[in-house]
């Protein structure tokens, strides 16, 4: 059962709570806004009368979809997460999250920002630790692709986005990193959903591409019960057995979520299609089926990219997109956050 | 190699692929509008240059898609195909056709059609004969509802869609539809591929929910093999691993065929998705991701239907589709062919 | 519910039902050995006790499978299908089914048949109608490769099995043939399932390859409710994300169905994985999970089949695999049906 | 490039390594008995040559895998994992691991342990962390588990084998346990199977459930590069449509991997297929498909167990299994590795 309270009353509630439920394994507390959510194992009815009576509940939610601090009736009308202070995801705004897959050296990274934000991106993503299928292939440049990203956020004001592999380099991300990215092959590593759980920064929760969406659910709500209430997720494809896609993206999984649960939800079109020229029609579709925002692979000169080329977009493809995105958005009612883009000339 | 050549000169290519082509196996030929399109097995190129000698030849394609009646190289611009002399899909329009799962009565197909082109639906879905899983199941009115469908097709002057099941009964179908359906489950059922290729009317083949990209555009081979251009394929939802939907709308596939194929492609999200509440959000992310059309089930009463009553859309869910849907389209810079839908007001 | 009769009284047991379901839609029989099976709709408590009371009933079976007559509780101990007069299928023996993908020829079909023999084999397959994915690809001979199935029948005596892909030509191949062969892209033809129930012929039915346990057993209930209690299933693949193999063989599934149904099931180990070296592994597997047979496929000279070559066993690992199989069906109690295999040196 | 050395050398093939690859990023090196394997990046030759003539190396394999210290032609006739020193998997034996899915009591643990002895087995599984789907989810004794597990390890003799969950806890596992488990969610978790690969602990690596078999021996890789050679591989079930079975367990994946590792490889029917009564065939069909052992959830009193009860084997059915499988097992030329199984009489 999920019990809505106060969050201005967290002690009063933990006191009554570990007063009545004799053992609390199985209950979880994750403050949102000014609401304190509060699962507990089974329906106590009894104790949620007597929260009633002395004021204490705001309203009780008997939950059947198996992750209670995600789901819609926790927060009905959506929950917006921030993004380094300067962005958010989810309500009417629309996120723009670009860069490269990888960082490969400050004058990549830097020349990537610039794109990113020409086209009104209002995050930076990229990958300093690079989880590989094989380990021959570039691993990602580690700590000092940690600093690059760090110094690129301090000269253009964009937050970054960046992935986390480990519980160990938790910390050493989050100082300097504005958002917490778990990728798709550790989607149920729940070591470090619990760790990132307590980083005090966003996370954005890839759905592993074996995942159903009651498992990704289920895994934010590793992230929500260890007490971080800002968690963004992305679909970013499945695994099925048509191949000529790297994976399937499930757009169908966007709008199930949305109806699920009140978290955010972004698109990663890059890595859910593979090739380039199928990111455009199916950033679109994402933006057309709901989803609150994007995770798009952009870079200087594809070519030479380290990881990935194939489904990175170049300057001019990435101008094209982010303009046909902005007549889309604006027919369903929606903007970009914040940043406008600048004239593709002004950008050059 | 595909030869494009100009239709008028059918007889004298036909001559000259006989004299030089020694057997003609694997020998396909198909007319699209002014233009004939000629497979032969393998790379002639001494015919080729003969031909582009004696002015046969527009242009020869060396094809490597293992469909070359269905390549884009064939129809660069893409192909557009009539639906009974009042509707196209294909180029700048888009057609939304809508009507019930299957035909239950002359009541019910009668309000069905007034719905459908009251939200601005250019053609009349319905089944008379039902593949269904299970031979304890609802199976169609057969004749019965083909007849009803012609009917209500002369009040409203809507071109009527309906599927064919057997090659036995193409005749009989063709007598009394405009455009013959190839259901998932027949998708590569080849003698009814054929018969159809030789129907003299549009076909609308759907994705078999177990088949890739290039098996589907394989199955419309064989209905070009036989003569027929007028193929619409229609993706429906494949079978994955996730259970939130009844099958996995695979949306990516749009942008892959319409890449590969000339070939126009509409999106059944009704089916795709098996939920009604989702049937909207995936049909503008069809719209956004470049489809062609739309096949959606609409139901005056869905509570009671004998079919699918789960994915139908009521009348203001239809409504409000059809609106959210115009806005988008415009923002693609596309049409909703022909038909204006009528106020809601009016409709009713 | 499923009332089991005796097939002696199948003209009471006719008239009561008629009398009693007032219209008997949904209501199906089929005669299996000397029992009548009987489907009708819903749980008819006075009926069965009615017919009980009149010593017409055996038993009556509320069952909640989807497909009644297809339930393992309409025949516990499992049924046993005749294969052409000298083999069977299901009960303790084990039924190889061997023989080339496609008939080419009367030589090659002759010089298969006798390897398929040499080895053990109770029944040759072979295709004549071929369903292929592309129009370019061998379809097989058609009428002459019937012609020729019947004549090395005619000289071998072992029961020929081939595919048969439209309802036209049911009749002229089950005049060829003994058994006949529903593809798994007909897997969900339900005009062609009910063309074969009604063809006085025993039907191995594929699994489609996109399609559930629960999907082919409704499948098969088409061809009971036909009237035809001869059915054997055959696993041979399902789609999934693993590109190793050319299908997945789900030989759970095999497990699954001995559990839920009384049919017979064997296992196409060759479909299955595409790759002669993997062959005999899966054969030996199919055999120890509780299949009832394995179709085989076998051919003088792989490297020149017109069809599947990559997947057809040579002489010496088709004996191979026949001399290990004996050893493990040994071990599970089972037995080669009826022919013992000529040693490999006679053979040759 | 794969380089096959005598392990006696390790020190000058280094140093020949080191002198010749200039940036020695991508080279790995394992040791495996007394040979040593070094992997290069791309073919290089004149280092090869320069080896051979220098008599360091024993052959040279120009790999096209993407996992050289896995593949087979590395350890042509496959290698031999020892586990706790009483037991082994590979080669001829066939080793039976079997145990309850989590450590629940001493009582418990230390009765399944008496089963699993009794029926043959060679190792004791348990977990003590387990990672769970949902956080609500029993989670697993942890520490005190590990302790219950190397009490009964002390009194039986078994060699228990237990899942490690994040490289924190690596250690401590590794002082407590003979076998460290990678899970399914885990598979691709890099800096697990690295710190596995440092541990000095055979690891048992599971297949995770949307990983292909590429993926698989691409995770393996990342343990032998790290200098541990001692990898087993359990195949436990892959993502499909099909619901009948939890998972579809992948035997093509088995013969798959023999045919392109030298690693041994055992399957897990338990997990693999959610269903008690399926275990026992699809074990059986492990062993004939040529799995090197099995892991086996088995349970004193299924109904109560805190996780995973449907799966569980009780005694009756244990014994069942483990008879069975002697008998396939002959037949097929292999054994149960060292432990004879008690009688079912002096074991109860």
């Amino acid at each position: 059962m999920l019990l809505v309270c106060r969050a201005v009353d967290e002690d009063a509630v933990r006191e009554r709570i570990h007063a009545r439920v004799p053992t609390p394994h199985g209950t979880t507390m994750c403050r949102i806004g000014d609401q304190l959510l509060v699962h507990v194992p089974g329906d106590q009815l009894a104790l949620a009368d007597e929260m009633h009576e002395s004021g204490l509940l705001l309203r009780a939610v008997t939950d059947h979809s198996g992750a209670p601090l995600t789901d819609r009736e926790a927060v009905p009308p959506g929950s917006i997460v921030e993004l380094g202070g300067s962005a958010t995801v989810g309500g009417v705004d629309f996120a723009l999250i670009a860069g490269p897959c990888a960082v490969e050296s400050y004058e990549q990274l830097s020349a990537s920002a610039a794109m990113a934000r020409a086209g009104g991106a209002v995050a930076l993503r990229g990958g300093a630790y690079k989880p590989r299928s094989s380990p021959y292939s570039f691993q990602g440049l580690g700590d000092q692709g940690l600093r690059i990203m760090a110094e690129v956020r301090a000269e253009t004001g964009l937050p970054v986005v960046t992935e986390v592999v480990d519980a160990a380099t938790v910390e050493l991300v989050a100082e300097h990193a504005d958002v917490l990215q778990i990728g798709t092959r550790n989607a149920q590593n729940f070591s470090l959903l619990k760790a990132v759980g307590q980083a005090g920064r966003p996370v954005l929760l890839k759905r592993g591409f074996g995942c159903t969406v009651g498992e990704w659910l289920q895994a934010a709500e590793y992230v929500l019960a260890a007490g971080n209430p800002d968690v963004v997720l992305c679909e970013r494809g499945i695994r099925s057995f048509e191949p000529a896609t790297r994976f399937t993206l499930d757009l169908s999984a966007v709008a199930v979520v949305k109806h699920l649960s009140h978290l955010p939800v972004i698109v990663d079109p890059s890595h859910g299609t593979g090739h380039r020229h199928l990111v455009k029609p199916l950033a679109l579709a994402a933006a057309a089926v709901g989803a609150d925002g994007l995770l798009v692979d952009i870079h200087p000169e594809p070519a030479t990219a380290l990881c990935d080329g194939d489904q990175a977009l170049d300057r001019d493809r990435w101008f094209d997109l982010a303009t046909a995105l902005r007549d889309v958005l604006a027919s369903l009612g929606r903007d970009l956050t914040l940043r406008e883009p600048e004239s593709a000339g002004q950008a050059r």
